[in-house]
């Protein structure tokens, strides 16, 4: 398909085709703006003020502490939960929406590590092996967990996933992949990983945080053992909008973490001094939850209710493929080189191009009204997102980075801010 | 005072004169329901349903990922932590706002371990001191963190405040108190318990879910250690709004965390695959914060700002006293033992009776719009905040409260709901 888009026009044909396209107006897009960073900040469902302002002006404001029962805010997490379940091959009470994707994945880590142990080979099988380039709070969160620990663990970053079938081997506790790397856009192969990986007789974690949402999931049939992953960024949860945990239902019975809050407890409110976890995917919450920006997280939810992953997937391939091809014909010898692997079953939903000044160049796009972001190093990143970009948003955004690199107008100089 | 009030009219004069009173019509209070829950679940700030709006509209949907940096979403738990600084006796750069507080006593708690650990008696200093009677949330994490550490820590609970004098010696690491008790109301003398204890070599933290905002604090005069708390409660930040965690500038150096997310450290951007924490209080926070959970907290603690600790503590007491006298005077004979210490060193903002019923009576009260708690076993629970709560509430609370019991008007096998 992408080799007959020769227009401007060709793209609004595919925008009027597009089967996804009535959902974009559930979206609050500003105008004047691309937005090519929903795989970091997903855009706001409209619902999700009127939802907000339900939950601050009825359950706050008129039933205050009533709305603990009457709004069900103790059941959020598990109601959210069953909801996004179907996003990513979960079945029902197996998902809790809680906390921070960092804390998620400590608390399955080190249940991993403790169903590990008690094994008869724990004493030769202390390896966590994960990637280099996983996001970093990854890496760190088990280098906490570990050294807390001081039982011996070490962490095995490995630098391609070439090393894979070797690096996880009979000296394996854990495989902990991302399983979109946040940079490249790198998709692993879930199912082929896992068995491998359990093979070798380790547990294998996955970090969906660039894929839930963005990519079609299916744990269960992956047999993985547990995940994590994030709620604002594909699926349009709201800033900093909690996290979730999956476990295998096969490792409830077994699952202790650490971090073992009331939340958690089998019945929380005959306040018994003795922690005793709830039965089932409860053992995995810790302690009171934000509500507000909990509450919205179904907003983006119930957007991925009118579709399927697989028809978000198709878009989302043919957003990316027109990308590739776009930049690669309109910018060629401007010194963008492709970072995400071509083949589809090897990508993600944001496509990376590395340039000398990506910095430079990425702060002039958004200076531009074209919204992707940058990662060192030298990495601009784009983010496609089928709920609501558009054939011809492609368009423009590549139009607009054909002229600024070919104008060289940027400002090689800039000074560096974070870009989160 | 108290003894001079007979009539409600007394109330209303007392009302009239109250210096807080204009502070009242800054909170959300529905008309017909005595709120004395804010102990629970704070009442809600007016300016918190335009602040959410401002987040919600604006920054996440018009200014979308740029208000990490733009409207300094990634500053927050800093910013705010400065601002409620001055409502505990702590100092800038000394406190962040984030995560649950459970979460964050883990935290805390951990660090405190391991700067014990480091110290020549560590070997014999392995006791973690706390009250069977704390909320179960802290020792339960206490539970998780020496569980899984597995060096030998144990967990002494007592059973009355007068055992801390012998619990207390150098078997002990740390002590862990709740500042003030959340059933009883029983108010801890800060600053003789932390000199005792570290005279012992323990090191103390303190938990501030029912003081902050409610008693006057001062962490440096009583040269506490480290002290986490509860924004949602008297800080009225909203359901579940992040908690906070405050460190003693002695101790930032060596303080350490297993919970070390990318926020945590030195220079998140880098995406350096080792973690490296952050100088000074930021090496306290873990991974991504619920933004608009989180920034509804400043309104809260900007009515604070309009008034001092020793304002509102006058005014607790003062409501305390009376719903103390008229509940003993109004109910005599009706079945009520004052749980909550009497003396006003002794007692934080809120005031607990048993009764034989006391679920069904509370959810009679709560069926006649005045709203307290319930805390297993047998306790009622009220709770007094100066900023909105009036004398006259005090007195139409014990006049509901008296006809209820003297008509024995309630339901005693009512099936009990979790009451949060």
């Amino acid at each position: 398909m992408t080799n007959r888009i020769k227009t401007r026009a060709d793209c609004q044909t595919l925008d009027q085709n597009d089967p996804l396209a009535p959902l974009r107006c559930l979206f609050d897009l500003p105008p004047g703006v691309i937005y090519l960073d929903g795989n970091s900040l997903g855009a706001r469902p409209h619902a999700a003020l009127q939802r907000a302002q339900q939950v601050i002006q009825q359950e706050w404001g008129k039933d205050l502490i009533r709305s603990w029962n009457k709004a069900g805010w103790f059941e959020l997490p598990s109601r959210l939960g069953n909801k996004l379940a179907p996003l990513i091959g979960a079945a029902e009470n197996e998902v809790v929406v809680t906390d921070s994707t960092s804390i998620n994945l400590f608390k399955l880590l080190a249940a991993a590590l403790q169903i590990q142990a008690a094994k008869p080979d724990a004493a030769s099988r202390k390896v966590i092996v994960t990637e280099r380039d996983n996001f970093p709070t990854d890496i760190y969160m088990a280098q906490g967990l570990t050294e807390w620990l001081d039982r011996g663990y070490r962490i095995h970053l490995i630098d391609t996933p070439q090393e894979l079938s070797t690096a996880v081997n009979a000296e394996t506790a854990i495989l902990m992949l991302t399983h979109v790397n946040y940079r490249s856009g790198h998709l692993h192969d879930m199912q082929a990983v896992t068995r491998a990986a359990q093979e070798q007789g380790a547990l294998v974690l996955w970090d969906l945080a660039h894929s839930a949402g963005a990519v079609p999931l299916d744990l269960h049939a992956a047999n993985a053992d547990f995940a994590v992953g994030c709620t604002y960024k594909y699926i349009n949860g709201g800033p900093g909008a909690p996290a979730f945990a999956w476990i295998a239902p096969r490792h409830h019975a077994q699952f202790r973490q650490p971090l073992s809050g009331w939340w958690g407890h089998r019945a929380p409110f005959t306040m018994q001094p003795t922690f005793a976890p709830a039965e089932g995917i409860r053992r995995a919450l810790c302690g009171t939850q934000p509500i507000v920006s909990l509450a919205m997280v179904e907003c983006g939810l119930d957007i991925f209710a009118q579709t399927d992953m697989q028809a978000v997937r198709r878009k989302s391939l043919a957003l990316t493929d027109l990308f590739i091809a776009l930049v690669e014909s309109r910018c060629a010898g401007l010194g963008l080189t492709l970072v995400t692997p071509r083949p589809h079953e090897q990508r993600g939903s944001h496509v990376s191009f590395t340039h000398a000044h990506g910095y430079a160049v990425m702060r002039e796009l958004i200076a531009r009204g074209v919204i992707g972001d940058y990662r060192e190093p030298q990495v601009m990143r784009f983010g496609f997102t089928p709920l609501y970009t558009q054939f011809t948003d492609v368009w423009d955004a590549v139009d607009t980075l054909h002229r600024i690199l070919a104008d060289q107008d940027y400002e090689i100089n800039a000074p560096q801010e974070a870009v989160t």
